[in-house]
């Protein structure tokens, strides 16, 4: 059977939804950052008609019966076409394996969750919340069994964002490295008597020229502006429509300039890998980013391994001090490396620094294994929630608002999400352990401001192949070995035990 | 036969045709305002699908079959479900009448068209643009013919922007009646002898302070900035998504503030029609504004017969002189009212003032009329075009691209649009004469900056009727008569004898 006319015609129908989720990002921007006060209603009827169109299209009976003429014809196809299919047929299983009324309840439940969370957060009152989180529990378990019954479900739902990251004991018992060899170095920091010169929150910085500095930065380090934009929002992000249309987002504090830089070159990082996806498989499923895991671990490079470092510091900071040049006036390059560097265990996840960042993930991470596999129950969440902080970090939330209610995600149902984070970390070092053989004298580029050499590596390596291969390939491919925390702990500890004088 | 089932599902499709088009308008605010220097070609082809998809949509069986079903029970619907009937009846019918490949040949010709027309106009050369409008102009005459061979083929084309716009005759009667009439005027007025203050385009006007005012006046008249929005673009324009969100956009010029002030009214004339538009029929064809002439008739009332009145400015110019103290310092509002209002035939259709701005479209309405029922030839038009603007405003273009090139409509094809400009200003007159008789001391209460008045009027007289009439019988039900220029005309003369001192 000559099978390009029945990959012609789903090809058709795969452009059309990638393309139609391209529509529903560039809604999603507008939602986040020019949409007029009360524009909200309109803009949740497109994207629900969007959203529904993407639907009816990834779960039609040509879809159906295209997947299936592909698969007895596997072998035919080359090797582009067989990571389309082998994408669309994963999202396609995901999408007609739950029943409808399944879906609907789902739906349901998430569009009351979100208000119902914020009262709950206002108040800090768990226990307003806590019926609809176990609701939600429920229905993830339910989720899960239908989407594959055979299947630890909490590693379900970590697919969803993260296919093929491996096996559960695997990624549990990296996160269990992690911890044990960076609680006893944070325990030490805490014990240290490094000083640290925090006279720059004490200053005003306008809007206007964080921006100005933002843009600098993002650009210097490859983001490209021809090819996308730089915009304020409360929560900062980056969407892409496709390599040629990438836009990040950046918000500003007025005492705390670190705020906007951070986010910057962080989500600087995530365009850089959008703007690098292959621009000849647009709203092709293998033109797109290979997992949540490898974004994050994208801009957690750009952000921590690079943008943290005394290199990095050694090139921007006198342009730093040209724009601040009063706000920065007392500080030498070193002051400012080991301020941006602050280690500093807190309650708030989004306002973590780099070292202890991870156990606000290990400690989520845990609690919903634990939620999902039925070890634990909902109702006691916040004991649980503040004990582990007590445990992990030394310190106990005195209210709910700023432990177990603090996070959006599970609100929205978003269960399975959190680990990502971690893998994005945890990636990021393996990447920069690889990359420092291949590129030499690196540390020496940075300092000279030369980001080139990394950016087309990373373009190389990892943008340029989209989804052609699985995630453990890819993995793999790039690192030379598994997830494996090794470098990351190796990576910390050698950057905070100097930072500290340890 | 129970209908209401065939109306539902109707309807379904109906919003979804709707809510397809505000998101093709979402895309095109994109375009034209934020959109980074590379990302056309994504947005082509976000807007091709979406195009798609509601073309699908609405040329389906399914809606073939509805509007069959409808139309034989036609009796049984109410008046809403009539209006809903009745328009998309006649978009159906756009659509589906004209075979396939004449548009997928009117779609080809369009696209090749613009960089055309871009290239003649930049080499002033009418003869590269001559072959492709020659084709054009056949084109659309076959088009014209699919739609009703048994009409004029200009006024089928008319009434793709201005569905019941009457008949040809009266229309072009009624452009006859108003060049008649104001040719002597214009040539009084350039007989006469009266003093104009220009030193305002002598200085310089920051952006910033420009959006200033431009946000204030537009705020101030009663455009809703919680449910809309202002930003800059090269040509401004307005798309409304429903109601609740409708962007306006404004562009500045450096040495000449009225331009964005003028553009500023203009566009705020148009979004607040959007925002007055009946918010229960969101996605409804009812919810949509009566015809391109009726859009035009409420920017263009406030741009001129409200924007540059003397009472307006009474109100304004204190304002105005606030926030421009040096460049404005010399002038009295007397002297400002005369330089908005200054009348100076010129080439450029797009810089004309409000007098001449009439002979322009007329001009252009006369060709139009001519080339689409064969009675002149595409050859011809540049002798043509110099001729009339002689005749009408006594100068000459020197070359091609200040004259028959000028304008973009062609170059997309875009025939039987620029009638709808006049009509708006004729409309504007009419309704502003009704308005006098229903609103106590309007002018009293212009200048005491009370606008909500109007605005209320607009709402009540002609936004919130949305689609419900057709649009000769609004236009009568408005303004008690059908389309007659005898308003505008006399408005006119009052207006520029009393400021030329006549």
């Amino acid at each position: 059977m000559n099978i390009e006319k029945t990959y012609e015609k789903f090809e058709r129908l795969m452009k059309r939804i990638n393309n139609l989720e391209s529509i529903e990002g560039k809604l999603e921007w507008d939602k986040f950052t020019y949409i007029p006060p009360k524009g909200a209603e309109i803009l949740a009827k497109q994207t629900g008609l969007i959203q529904g169109i993407r639907h009816e299209i990834l779960t039609s009976n040509e879809m159906s019966k295209y997947l299936e003429e592909l698969e007895s014809n596997y072998d035919e196809m080359n090797q582009t076409q067989k990571a389309n299919f082998r994408e669309m047929k994963r999202t396609y299983e995901r999408n007609v394996k739950v029943p409808k009324d399944l879906i609907e309840e789902l739906s349901e439940a998430k569009s009351r969750g979100y208000s119902i969370w914020v009262k709950a957060k206002e108040s800090s009152d768990f226990s307003v919340f806590e019926p609809q989180l176990k609701k939600f529990v429920e229905l993830q378990i339910k989720y899960a069994d239908y989407i594959d019954s055979e299947k630890n479900p909490y590693l379900v739902l970590i697919e969803e964002n993260e296919p093929g990251v491996g096996t559960l004991d695997k990624l549990i018992g990296n996160f269990e490295n992690l911890k044990r060899s960076t609680i006893p170095l944070i325990k030490s920091i805490q014990d240290s008597n490094v000083d640290i010169n925090r006279n720059l929150y004490k200053k005003s910085y306008s809007k206007k020229k964080q921006m100005k500095f933002s843009r600098y930065i993002s650009e210097k380090i490859g983001y490209d502006y021809n090819r996308g934009r730089i915009d304020e929002s409360i929560h900062p992000f980056t969407v892409g429509f496709g390599p040629s249309d990438v836009r990040i987002t950046t918000f500003f504090s007025e005492k705390n300039p670190l705020k906007s830089i951070f986010s910057t070159i962080h989500e600087s990082g995530h365009g850089i890998y959008n703007q690098g996806l292959p621009e000849k498989y647009l709203f092709e499923n293998i033109g797109s980013y290979r997992s949540l895991g490898f974004h994050e671990s994208q801009s957690r490079f750009y952000e921590n391994n690079i943008g943290r470092s005394k290199e990095f510091w050694e090139f921007f900071f006198p342009q730093a001090k040209k724009i601040f040049p009063s706000q920065l006036r007392e500080y030498s390059v070193d002051d400012f490396y080991k301020v941006v560097n602050e280690v500093k265990p807190g309650l708030i996840r989004i306002d973590a620094d780099e070292l202890t960042y991870n156990f606000h993930i290990i400690l989520r991470t845990e609690i919903e294994n634990d939620l999902i596999n039925g070890r634990i129950e909902v109702s006691d969440l916040p004991k649980i929630w503040n004990d582990n902080m007590e445990r992990y970090l030394g310190i106990e939330p005195k209210k709910d608002s700023d432990g177990v209610l603090q996070d959006v995600h599970w609100s929205c149902m978003e269960m399975g999400y959190f680990p990502t984070y971690t893998i994005g970390n945890i990636l990021a070092s393996q990447i920069q352990a690889k990359m420092k053989k291949s590129i030499k004298n690196i540390d020496e580029k940075i300092r000279n401001g030369e980001f080139n050499c990394i950016k087309d590596w990373l373009n190389k390596n990892i943008h340029e192949k989209g989804c052609l291969y699985n995630t453990q390939y890819l993995v793999k491919k790039v690192t030379g070995s598994d997830l494996d925390t090794s470098h990351h702990i190796k990576y910390l500890t050698k950057k905070f035990s100097e930072l500290y004088c340890l």
